[in-house]
């Protein structure tokens, strides 16, 4: 059975960047290393789109995401975290692991924030206690777990105009839908290798405006090993503290090779194509999006019809189908299935999850027309 | 040029594990996965020697250490340091980023610390400030930078008996050297993938007693990536929290069947065979140990012969026979090179290591007869 990976993270493997982590390992402090380590920074860059250096760290996303907390703050420091998700959820989780007194915005499951809600607090925090101005906003770009959107540029607006640094969570997402991090004015932005970026999970990156740059120089909060400072001031000189996780470096490069011979532009193109074929196909297969009015092209999220356990419907397309989409996660678990539009996945390949989508579906008790989500998304692709 | 790595971490991987971080990425919440998992930590048993489970990380070595204070020590705790190199050194790093009193043993680069020397303090501290014993010793089995092996056997019976657990940063060495976690009573493990497990770096690994599980449920400094409570939580359910490196823990999973195959112990009487013959061909060659009292059979490290710069050697070595050792780090840049035996570094691979060495030193002047280094390394291997 050939096996189908349509899921948000890890994402399918281009194999240009396979064949290049099964070469034999080299040594990281060689220039030979530092040749890749630079083209590496560039594409990271471009993806990006900042002109400041992207730092690259081995760890999950979560490691950054840590870092964007420990490494930005100081005890004492206020910040806004905003969540509609597993995700969104951790920022405040983080804040509170290091006694950050974090002011949630928690949106309904499957909405997005709206920017507003994050300029009224902003604001009121802003003329009520003086020299107690929050300090970061944490947001999601993607959040993976309800397949919502989040308009950054808009928050980005908003946060210009305060003493807050804007940090966003673009794990999921980013390199798969538009995120211009110096021209929206990011202060930070976190990524994984897993997702957009096409290679096996193990790195994370993140990139600093000047103004976060400030924070990182001033932060006190305990850390070592996510400390942005010292990360910041190796990649400066072209090299990585710690010792990296060199063959994934060497995969990641050959995958942001395939990204500029596309140019970044028409990657998010395809990721938009992609995923309004999928939802086509959905919307006539009489299902319902989970996020109807703030889908993201990254991941689709669907809601399972009545009396169709999502985890079953997921297990048994995996298992007998070789087709492997996500189920629901904490209060969504059984209730919706979430398809990847993410990354090195190809029209091929989804046409493949939809058809497969429709058998199952099928065996299930669903009642629609046979063929119809196929004929749907081969129409928009 | 072929080349030959013989640097202490990376080390080379077998083409049994590159295949297999080739083949196309699976999901890693997956039943297929957990079939991976499970025979990978029963493998980690087997090399750490305990019956306890291993935590998994994704980061370098550096994230274990950080955990293995951050997790286990609360504000106001003291700890024992050992320092006498580069990778010591991080211990107390480590502690004063958390704000931990450390109280530092500082041993002479080269020499190994003095097991007495840790009792002296434990015992002086027991009698003298009751509720202030020392909570942890943080030990480096294998100091990567000097060479220097340490009697953690010795340390280990010595801790037995205090509060203090026993924490050993084995990062280099392990399944490499002896080291009985179980059976000698440490109580705390740290390792990572890139040297005596074969595969590439971004993985680390953690073993905790009984005693240290206590101080992790306990434990109070702000921590969350590092969480060792969390990961031992999700490796008792066969799982990794957040997405794990997953090729690599698929490479790993090849690597550990082939120590597995070959059985721990003979895996360690061949590092003993190796370093014992690269010992005699640098007494051959009149070349002089850092640490003729305490070297380890995972890396030798060798005072460059006078008026020649190991950094120039260890460069000439690479880069015009591509044989890739290692010089000296901080105080023992330019004064000494490392020659690894660790992982999957052969018998033939040290064998021209030693014969490119040879003609090296003669390029850059140094008296001997040609052959020696050669013919003692043969005569013991």
């Amino acid at each position: 059975m050939k096996n189908y990976l349509l899921t948000p993270g890890p994402t399918p493997v281009p194999n240009e960047a396979l064949d290049a982590m099964a070469r034999p390992i080299i040594h990281h402090r060689t220039p030979q290393f530092q040749v890749i380590l630079k083209e590496v920074e560039e594409g990271l860059q471009s993806v990006f789109q900042t002109k400041g250096k992207v730092l690259i760290l081995t760890s999950s996303g979560t490691g950054a995401m840590e870092g964007a907390v420990s490494s930005l703050l100081s005890p004492g420091d206020k910040a806004i975290c905003v969540s509609g998700g597993k995700f969104g959820e951790r920022w405040g989780e983080l804040c509170a692991a290091y006694g950050i007194e974090s002011i949630p915005i928690d949106v309904e499951w499957g909405k997005a924030v709206k920017p507003e809600e994050i300029e009224k607090i902003l604001k009121q925090q802003a003329t009520r206690d003086k020299g107690q101005e929050i300090k970061a906003v944490y947001v999601t770009l993607c959040e993976t777990s309800t397949g919502v959107s989040v308009d950054i540029q808009a928050i980005a607006k908003i946060t210009k105009n305060y003493e807050a640094v804007l940090v966003v969570d673009a794990i999921s997402a980013l390199g798969a839908v538009p995120l211009k991090t110096d021209e929206w004015g990011i202060d930070v932005v976190v990524s994984g290798s897993q997702k957009g970026l096409m290679i096996p999970p193990g790195l994370a990156f993140v990139s600093l405006s000047d103004k976060a740059l400030k924070l990182v120089e001033a932060s006190k909060l305990p850390k070592y090993y996510f400390n942005f400072k010292v990360y910041k001031k190796f990649i400066d000189k072209n090299d990585t503290p710690y010792t990296p996780a060199i063959n994934l470096i060497i995969g990641l490069n050959e995958a942001l090779k395939i990204i500029k011979k596309d140019g970044i532009d028409d990657v998010i193109k395809r990721h938009q194509k992609h995923a309004a074929a999928v939802r086509a196909a959905i919307k006539a297969l009489g299902l319902e999006l989970l996020a109807p009015d703030a889908y993201s092209d990254a991941v689709t999220a669907v809601k399972s019809p009545e009396g169709i356990d999502s985890s079953k419907l997921v297990k048994i397309m995996r298992d007998t189908y070789g087709v492997a989409i996500a189920g629901g996660q904490a209060q969504l678990k059984g209730k919706i299935f979430r398809i990847a539009t993410m990354g090195y996945i190809t029209a091929d390949d989804l046409k493949k999850g939809i058809e497969t989508l429709e058998i199952v579906l099928a065996e299930l008790g669903y009642k629609f027309e046979k063929g119809v989500g196929v004929k749907a998304f081969v129409g928009q692709v």
